[in-house]
This record gives structure tokens, C-alpha cells and sequence, in this order.
């Protein structure tokens, strides 16, 4: 948390820059070889964590905001952030109010402010980034999601409707463009469908389902390697990929 | 379009009451008999048409001020909403910034600010719900989706977005409950699919998934009538549906 005087300077500089009542806060997953995890934030001078977040800009498109939020708070860039639901509990952000309360009156404190939060995630392979925290915070980690810690305010919930949306997702839209190796056998994409579904999958069914969404071209040679029956490559099809990101994936209506 | 006392009037109520910067516009679609509609306000004084919307109130949960305001500004009260997203370009509100430029000084108008709007939007029967403008609309009518007049700020847009929305839902929520009657055929059902699509589906398809669903029972007795062969009645399984409300449909991964 802020002491006084670094309270002060960020209530200055928050009034003059930006929008009052709205937040951003990120959800950022990151998937390698097997394991989800997410990306938590710890603030100096508290026992606590959160999720990476921030505000906007007084002219600035939401979108924007929610990437140089991230870029800020984790040195993250360039990532494709989905916007999800808007978070706007009146007393969502209750404990910030009153964990300042004492240091400034309400008319000069920032945080005196309800703020609704709109909330945003991205699904990235975390060996391609490299978290680096802000100089708010002590420490920018992933975390596995089983054994996330607990999180402020209502970020343990936006996480939950994260986690949620991206399940949902695996339904409509196409996966794995960026988490998978440029060529990959249908079990390794499995793996990647169960991780974030957290369950067993069926193998023959998994196949017939995703070579039914045309987004995947077979190798015409099988991986080299020590297997008594070397297994199929695929690549995606990237413009049938990008179609079904728009369109949504066959097997709708 | 407000005169200058009305905008006086609305300013000073408007800076007690709402929270600056957020506003929330809802898209309600109705069904009925193979239409689709879309509900629309005409603004007196003005020859322009808007979505429902408004303010939220400074301690009042967004999805209780959608209902609030789609009550207030069209008398449809009890409306499932859903959130859809939020648009956030902080051009999006400059006409109205324009259109009261002259009338009032920046810092006493509430329309200088930049508003970035949620969006909900619901699926109705139309002719269970009577539209009744408010006191700033000369007119709450339905139009057919096809033939919708021009639409003020945003809103073509926010319209455009709620029925991508809807019909993505199809892929993965039931639908139909609050729209069908008590007993309904396959081909009637089927209707409704194809009247929010806007095409033609394959008919066995549209039964094998939907039975697939498990969301529908079957009647022992089919329809009374003149047909040669009387068709199947179908009801929802209520608690099939509402579990497919929350868990999604069955056919996901």
C-alpha cells in the first residue's frame, strides 16, 4: 500500500489523468508443455496479491488502456487482451476506500471513488514472456491455478469469470494459434484442451471434432523419432483460423 | 433534444445522482411468429432514433440499473438482461458534446464529459410487453432488424454487436424458453433459430442436435388437426435448460 505522501502524489496524478469510477484489471493465462497458470501481482508493503490493473487514461480507447495497463504493471507487450465482463458491485472496492481513509478526505482521495472494473484475458505460452513487476509492486509471478493465492478486493471472482469465459470459448472459437509449436501431433493439442478444461477428453471423439472445424492441414510426413507408430503433424491453417476466430467455429448453426 | 432549461435541469440532477463517465444502453430483441425485432426510441425534438439508455445511479449495481433504465425509458420491466460488452471509444459521445456545446459551459455540463456504455441486451416476446416511451421520447416502437431506422452515437453499432452476440449464444446456451409456447413442433422451434441466423437450416440436422441437447421432452400425444401425419409437441425440460443456462450445452468438449 501507499504511505502518505506517495498517496498524495498518486491521488494528484490519478485526478488529473484519469477517468473516475473505472478500472481495468487483467487476466492473463499462461499455458507451456502441459500447465495453466496465471499472472498475479504483489504489492509492496502488504501481504497481498493482486490482479494486474490500473486505469484509464481521460482520452484514452479501452482498449489501449488495457494493453498499457498490463505493459505497465508486467512489462508484458503486444498480448491479445479479450474484453469479458464488466465487474460493478458498488462495494467491490469498499476495502480500498478504507484502507485510505484515514490518510486523506474523501474529496482529495482517489480511492473514495467506486470504481467498476472491466475485465480483460489473454491466454499466452508463458516461455515467450517474461514477467517484470512495476514499482508498485514487489512481485510480478505465475502462479498454478490450483494454488493461486488469495487475491483482493474481488479479483479471486474476476478470475473465476475469466476462467469460465475461456472454457466457454473452447466451444466457438479456435485455440492455440500461439501456444503450440509450429507443427504438433493431435495428443499434444489434446493436452492443451484438457489443461484449460481441467479433464479427461475422449481421443477419438477430440479428433473427429477438431478435424471437423477445418482449421487443421496434416503433415504429409509423421514425426521422426524413436515411436513404435511415429503419430501425424499438424499445422493450423492459419486463414481457416483466423475465418473461425471471426465467424466461429463449424459445427454451429 | 434537451432546451436549455431542460439541459440545466438534467445537468443538476444528473451530477447528484449518476456516476460521470459510464452509461448503459440496452438491446432488446423481439420474437414473435417468425420476426425479429428490435426496440427503439425516437428522441422529441429530434429526428433521431436511439437505443434505450441511461445513467447509473452513484450506488447502484450496473445489472439493477440496466433494469432500472430499460424500465424508465420503455416501461418493460422484468427482462432477463444480459451484459454484453463495453464501448469504450472516447469519440463515441462527441456529438452529443457538440449538439449542447453552446448551451452550457464544459464544467456544468454533463454531456461534455466522454461516456463509455455497457451494453445488455435480452430476447423478448413482443407481444407479452407493452413499450411506453418516457417523457423525453415522442415514440418506443418496435422495428423489423431488416428495416431499422439510422441509429444516433454508436448505437448501429452496439446493435450490430448484441446480434453477433445472440447468435453466438445459439452455439452454446438454449434459447426459446420465454419465446415459445408451452407446446411447440420441431419445425417451430426450428423457426426461431432461423429467424434470428436469418437463414435456412437443414431440418433433420436442426432436430438430431437439438435433441442431442437434452433439453426437450417429448409429448406422448402429438398436435391435434388437420395435418396428414400430426407432428410431435415438444416442451423444455426446465431443469435440463436452466442447468444448460449455467453449464452450457451438452456437445461442448
Amino acid at each position: 500500500m501507499f504511505n502518505k505522501q506517495e498517496l498524495i502524489d498518486f491521488c494528484n496524478t490519478a485526478r488529473e489523468s484519469y477517468l473516475a469510477h473505472i478500472s481495468i484489471d487483467c487476466v492473463v493465462f499462461g499455458f507451456h508443455e502441459g500447465q495453466l497458470k496465471v499472472l498475479v501481482l504483489k504489492m509492496k508493503n502488504e501481504q497481498s496479491w493482486y490482479l494486474p490493473g490500473g486505469f484509464v487514461l481521460k482520452n484514452e480507447p479501452i482498449e489501449e488502456a488495457a494493453n498499457r495497463i498490463l505493459k505497465d504493471r508486467t512489462g508484458l507487450d503486444e498480448i491479445f487482451l479479450q474484453q469479458f465482463h464488466v465487474f460493478g458491485d458498488p462495494e467491490r472496492s469498499r476495502p480500498h476506500r478504507e484502507m485510505y481513509a484515514n490518510m486523506l478526505p474523501p474529496s482529495e482521495n482517489w480511492f473514495a471513488n467506486r470504481f467498476m472494473t472491466i475485465g480483460y484475458y489473454a491466454l499466452v505460452d508463458f516461455i515467450h514472456v517474461t514477467p517484470t513487476p512495476d514499482s508498485h509492486s514487489e512481485a510480478c509471478t505465475w502462479c498454478d491455478l490450483a494454488d493461486t493465492p488469495q487475491l483482493e478486493l474481488d479479483h479471486g471472482i474476476i478470475l473465476k469469470s475469466a476462467l469460465d469465459t475461456l472454457r466457454l470459448q473452447l466451444n466457438y472459437q479456435p485455440i492455440g494459434y500461439n501456444l503450440m509449436p509450429k507443427e504438433f501431433t493431435m495428443p499434444e493439442l489434446q493436452k492443451l484442451y484438457e489443461t484449460i478444461l481441467d479433464k479427461k477428453l475422449d481421443r477419438r471423439n477430440f479428433q473427429r471434432r477438431m478435424l471437423g472445424f477445418g482449421i487443421l492441414t496434416r503433415s504429409e510426413k509423421p514425426r521422426k523419432g524413436g515411436a513404435h507408430k511415429a503419430p501425424y503433424l499438424y499445422s493450423f491453417d492459419l486463414a481457416n483460423y483466423q475465418n473461425a476466430l471471426k465467424e466461429g467455429l463449424k459445427g454451429g448453426w
